[in-house]
């Protein structure tokens, strides 16, 4: 169907490559092979892997290179975010967090800005305070599901902890010292996914997509804003909290996420002074804060609350009861500059954990509902989407991650079994 | 003497007036009669009402419009910040808060942008409350000296306050209602100035004045950054906190003036949901904040605290502050957006009280330090300064604020008494 109102399409399809999986196949001569809706950190990743196993790859969004990941403190903490009945997530949480420094490193070389420090990646550690009697059994009880589990914390007093970071306040009375939990810096991790993408030979449809459209059961491609539709041999749906608005998808194939406000407040450290050399997080009385340092001085204080609904403004309580955590923590951050508050939408699912893969439509893939573990796992996802969609095979760690596991049974594809948790068959015929 | 280092001066002086004071006598046909230095509130409204009785005024100001009235809340509050030992300052206080109405409509007509609605000149009075004991003794002192200076303002009870505005804390134990003190939106003020005195014929020179150059005892001129000088026939310093340091100023000249840091943050409140209704003023256990509503739906909140020093940094203390007193007063601003946070430097002097008028130095005047007041002020320091601009004699409402008061005695012009406090007879000779 063409363009609707003289909408002017703003992108170049390449020609297709012979050889490359996709090309052919009813799939007309030009058109991708993927089609990736939405151009955050998950769909960049998705992109940059999937172009360079050889697949032609485009992305559709109005600012590729925003999204959640602007706005996360980016801490690395498969350890410190464990949660009870969340074992499955924590395997591809620790395969994700140990694949980071290779990640960073290939990153950086391949948009040219050196290694992964220059994404902020650092191997600093976090710990996990607690300043009152409920707080601390709180942290008691999380350390004991990460012994559990066989994960590395430490039990550390209020005078060690403070002995590791002086500027925390006489009040902490013990904390978890995670070797393990690092942290990389967002914002230069997306400006080099958005490099290295391009250079992969990603091509950037600066537009929004309102939809997908399908034709005789097959997602085709996308819709965008003004009616006009792109065509693509499947299409990969990584519109974060967005995910499940798109028009045009099947109801069993809906991505089940729902948008998660997260404030952020960026604040200025001292140069040349020694402020926190950690992630610090803590339970202030029942509320979950943190503060990333980074070698750059940019100091990031977000808190794990869980706002609900579509609302991205930075509200005076969100700032407030951050300060106050973060200043009973820290007391000495009342004299640093404060430089931004933001917020943004984490994209949350049903179980905390990420959708990856086929759905039951053929055509349509998923890879969203990274909620708070966006940056964390951007390596894991990339190569995952990356390999099935190469390969037509999902990697065994993926498979728990399948988008089917929320479709009712029976729903779906004639026949198939909605909520089997490997991808059907009839998606992987292109 | 020439500019130096090939610095090319970007302005267009115009050809003297016939008749227009100032031209001529001694003073190079082509040169300005007045050289504004600063183009903050007090800069451009001496200029504007000067330019208004046909002298001819350059402004010298790398961004005019910009300093400490843009960070402003715009409170006119003659009433409420009444101090002891003030009185003199409170006449001045009040006749300018009495041109207000007339003056913002003049304004907002020369610019061509309405009435003085246009200019958020709001005639919704005062409501200053207390929160504990301490806090209500404060204010009942404060009653108590407005009553004494012939001043309306009527106690209320708690119930009362909330009363009159239900979004206040039901802790609130008293108030007073002053029903004089109105509001106005400095932002629209300082940008209605700028094309009024454009359009009196104002000159802006769009360069920082390092300082002032003098020939035989008498202020010739401003010196720019580059080592450029401005010639005029006198030079009127209106620089805010900046007017000490600036170089060439005789000793027994130089404005005693400090900075005070002011930190201010903009909310925006609900439309159509009544949410306050005037300018509420509270002391919060002993600190005291404000908060002005806007028609518009701005909402500003700072504090009065009287922070010295030349940092405008936003502090992550300075807005935890604000924040905690505001929310303790009107709890129900957690949900507003916060919209903007910003700091500015006031210019103190040692009694609190502007400075107007000529100094010691011939060919030198100041209009400066006026403090909190600057908004205030702004009405009557511009017919002051003009006046005196024109017709070589202050008026007597402006005499006690001669910046000659701060002068050691005998220092500046020979023979003269310095710390007269009217301005010596030699300025006058032009």
């Amino acid at each position: 169907m063409p363009a609707k109102g003289g909408a002017v399409l703003v992108t170049s399809f390449r020609p297709p490559r012979p050889g490359v999986p996709g090309a052919g196949d009813g799939v007309r001569a030009g058109t991708p092979d993927v089609l990736v809706i939405g151009g955050g950190i998950i769909g960049l990743v998705v992109a940059w892997r999937a172009a360079e196993r050889g697949l032609r790859v485009t992305v559709v969004d109005p600012e590729p290179g925003g999204g959640a990941a602007r706005v996360a403190a980016g801490m690395l903490a498969a350890v410190t975010e464990l949660h009870h009945g969340e074992e499955e997530l924590l395997e591809l949480n620790l395969a994700s967090s140990a694949r980071w420094p290779a990640f960073a490193d290939e990153l950086a070389d391949a948009a040219g800005v050196g290694d992964g420090s220059a994404l902020g990646y650092r191997r600093c550690g976090t710990l996990a305070v607690a300043l009152d009697a409920d707080d601390r059994a709180e942290l008691r009880d999380l350390h004991a599901l990460q012994t559990r589990c066989g994960l590395q914390a430490r039990w550390l007093t209020g005078r060690e902890c403070r002995r590791l970071e002086p500027m925390l306040a006489p009040g902490v009375r013990g904390g978890l010292r995670v070797e393990d939990d690092h942290q990389v810096d967002p914002r230069p991790v997306v400006d080099a996914l958005l490099i290295a993408a391009e250079r992969a030979g990603v091509v950037f449809v600066r537009r929004e997509a309102r939809g997908v459209w399908s034709r005789s059961g097959r997602v085709g491609g996308a819709v965008l804003a003004d009616g006009a539709r792109l065509a693509a041999g499947r299409v990969v749906v990584a519109a974060g909290s967005r995910g499940g608005r798109l028009e045009g998808l099947p109801e069993e194939a809906r991505p089940p996420v729902r948008p998660v406000k997260g404030q952020v407040l960026r604040l200025r450290m001292p140069t040349g002074i020694p402020f926190l050399s950690r992630t610090v997080r803590a339970v202030v009385r029942g509320s979950h804060v943190y503060l990333v340092p980074r070698e750059s001085g940019e100091l990031v204080i977000g808190a794990t609350s869980e706002e609900q609904g579509w609302d991205t403004t930075v509200t005076a309580g969100g700032v407030y009861e951050l300060l106050r955590d973060a200043h009973e923590l820290v007391p000495g951050l009342t004299e640093l500059p404060l430089v931004e508050a933001v917020a943004g939408l984490r994209p949350g699912t049903p179980d905390n954990a990420p959708l990856l893969g086929g759905t039951g439509t053929p055509g349509l893939l998923i890879a969203g509902g990274h909620h708070r573990n966006g940056v964390l796992l951007a390596p894991i996802t990339g190569d995952l989407m990356a390999e099935y969609l190469t390969t037509g095979t999902m990697p065994e760690r993926g498979r728990p991650f399948s988008p089917e596991r929320f479709a009712p049974v029976g729903a779906g594809v004639p026949g198939g079994p909605g909520a089997s948790r490997v991808p059907h068959p009839i998606e992987e015929v292109l």
